[in-house]
């Protein structure tokens, strides 16, 4: 049979997975101190949950289906719409602020590009119910925590910082009307990415003055808190707009956070969506794509679940990060390896080791030994191919003495002990 | 809007969540303990790997579709098809035996019956690479100290065990011929839900005698491996075909497992698929579908994957094994609570709040504090609702003094500490 995995989705050998057991440890640790509680949800959902947030054009991108009962249905290709369902089935019951995590893994039909892939694992943090900057700025220090957690810093990674009502202000401030500004956004979103004239070219054809195009690009060129507040300082409303992101900068500061934060106001992120706070986490050399986005998004609870919540979150994918931590050698070291491996020089020593193993193994050592008759060489070999610490070995002349024989395989020697002191000693050299 | 969670699927709020990660936790604890390494495979597999196992009448039961690109696409709804794929494409490499086991989610589109779920959690574990009784011992060993990690008992779980080459030579033996086997087996496997009349009339029309039919149901009888090897000393090769049966009891028994064990023939399980050794886990009172099967199955591995190795493993699902856990009061208690909740008196001490809360999060407290300008008593309040087990009081004269207070919620008192000694004095106090 010739049948391979599909393109685009991953196939995880321990070692692999391995890595993400790590990464996904480390995200429910952090989560965790910060109070932050795990739920989950369907893979599968009502094609409807998609649309309704981000109209049929998304369907292109879904694996949707129609299931053998006629329902429209789709893998998840995000969290917050199921999210936003939980939460607004219970939300008089749940306690504000809400912090909740999620590991989905989240599936999206793109075509088919090199090393690009149609499924990843997303770390979802979402805090529900706060309306201030320190919830701004409690999510964004969740995100930077996680990432060194890794052990990553500042010389890293990196959290590009901005606000959706500062822009806005910015932008009417530079004279672009309230309708263009659909246009100013995107071509905000762009400058990295796009040629300045061309960017130019589009904001003209799309009713903006030469001159508002090029306020749109100072706004862009913008970058610290300083600058984007003398901006401010000069436009309708500008310091009212940038209160916000003057106190989540001093909370991140606060925390000792501040080497990480860089104001930035090309992060636009989601039109249709965030409505204060947006934010992107990116490896300082900027070489990769983002390693996390996020902001909050005030109106979405309401509009997807009819719940008035205001809310922020991030995702956080796993194939970014694992990228960097490669890049950085912070992958751990593979601890495929075992406590203990028992060996019986005869057949009938075996009860014995079986005995002993079982009473190893409920007491948390991880134990092996040869599941079929094997001289005690080659035992001793399977032994060493399992990176086990210590061999017990079990033959008759020990047997007669009511003893086994505890060998140290990083060479250390070896030492007959009594049997019912085997599972005490084996403890005691396991600590030391 | 009132898009619902699709029919059969769950969501999993934190609460049930704590479940979840308590089974999975306990899962793995135990298969590491006997030297089992985690893989993973896509959700989303090739429908042609499930039909190449099963044939095409598995189709009726699974959620399959065709993707954008025109493949013939299933969630998955087994893991075995993936594990002999990934064993096959890298067995030269993989040290023998191969100790694998996975957490997969499995799909299955089965008539919604009232309850009955769509999607569930499977511990599969699986060893491949050892034909010998020791590995069928193993793995049935590991499925027991599974339930026994929960707190399960003998009282609770028993596993029923048979042997297909056994209950082969005592069909024989008992006048079945070889093509009316299938039927046989089927009666066996069916003696406990249809009634006797029915199912003797069913094997009278495959042909099997009337007296043939009687030696099927005095086959099915046999319980205890005693009565099993006596029968099997009546027939031909009976004794050896019991060699292995006895020597996966024995072994057994050496573990200290034997109270759990019932050798029980009418457990028989895929027809086309196990070769020796069968096995499922009940709850004692039967009152439950099985919490666990599996068996060996020689042949599957070289089918599917073109490999020829020897292999056995079991399934064990979250759904029964949760409603055993909540009916013998074994759910642990839900621990959503925090170390440490923190409170500033004025706006002032918040900064030092925030330095305080990250400093500790470093540390590894789970620690929050209110994201709003808040009086200190309604601060409280939510580190109560919070479960916090001590606040951190910050205000104008603590900080005069260079201090902070920390007050044991548990109502054991209040004490100034000194700033720079507040995480170590937390960390005393969260240690007693």
């Amino acid at each position: 049979m010739q049948t391979k995995a599909l393109p685009g989705f991953r196939e995880f050998y321990p070692a692999d997975l391995a890595l993400r057991t790590h990464i996904f440890r480390t995200w429910r640790t952090v989560a965790m101190r910060y109070g932050f509680e795990e739920y989950d949800g369907p893979p599968l959902e009502p094609l409807e949950l998609y649309t309704a947030k981000s109209g049929d054009e998304i369907v292109g991108q879904l694996y949707n289906f129609t299931d053998k009962g006629g329902r429209e249905v789709a893998l998840r290709p995000e969290m917050t719409p199921t999210l936003a369902r939980m939460v607004a089935a219970r939300a008089n019951g749940l306690k504000k602020p809400i912090r909740w995590f999620s590991i989905p893994q989240l599936f999206r039909y793109e075509r088919q590009q090199r090393g690009r892939l149609r499924e990843h694992f997303q770390l979802n943090c979402d805090l529900i119910g706060e309306p201030g900057p320190l919830g701004d700025a409690e999510i964004i220090a969740l995100a930077l925590d996680v990432v060194r957690a890794f052990g990553l810093g500042p010389s890293d990674v990196r959290v590009r910082l901005s606000d959706r009502r500062v822009l806005h202000a910015l932008l009417l401030g530079a004279g672009v009307t309230e309708p263009q500004l659909p246009d100013a956004y995107e071509a905000v979103d762009k400058i990295e990415r796009m040629e300045r004239g061309a960017l130019a070219q589009r904001l003209i054809a799309a009713g903006v003055s030469t001159e508002a195009a090029e306020g749109v690009f100072a706004v862009a060129a913008l970058r610290g808190l300083a600058a984007v507040e003398a901006a401010l300082a000069k436009v309708p409303g500008g310091p009212a707009a940038g209160a916000s992101l003057r106190r989540v900068v001093d909370a991140l500061a606060a925390m000792g956070l501040a080497d990480f934060v860089e104001v930035d106001l090309t992060i636009v992120r989601g039109l249709a969506y965030y409505t204060g706070t947006v934010f992107e986490l990116f490896d300082a050399g900027r070489t990769l794509r983002a390693i996390c986005g996020g902001g909050r998004y005030d109106d979405l609870l309401e509009a997807l679940g009819g719940v008035a919540l205001p809310a922020l979150g991030f995702g956080m994918g796993d194939v970014v990060l694992a990228e960097l931590l490669r890049e950085r050698g912070l992958v751990p070291a593979d601890t495929s390896s075992i406590d203990v491996f028992l060996a019986a020089i005869t057949e009938a020593d075996l009860p014995h080791v079986l005995a002993l193993a079982h009473e190893l193994r409920d007491a948390g050592f991880r134990a092996e030994y040869a599941l079929g008759a094997q001289a005690v060489g080659k035992q001793l070999k399977l032994a060493d191919a399992r990176n086990a610490r210590f061999a017990v070995v079990i033959g008759p002349d020990d047997r007669a003495r009511g003893e086994v024989v505890i060998k140290d395989l990083a060479g250390k020697g070896q030492a007959g002990v009594p049997r019912d002191r085997a599972l005490e000693r084996l403890s005691e050299m396991v600590r030391n």
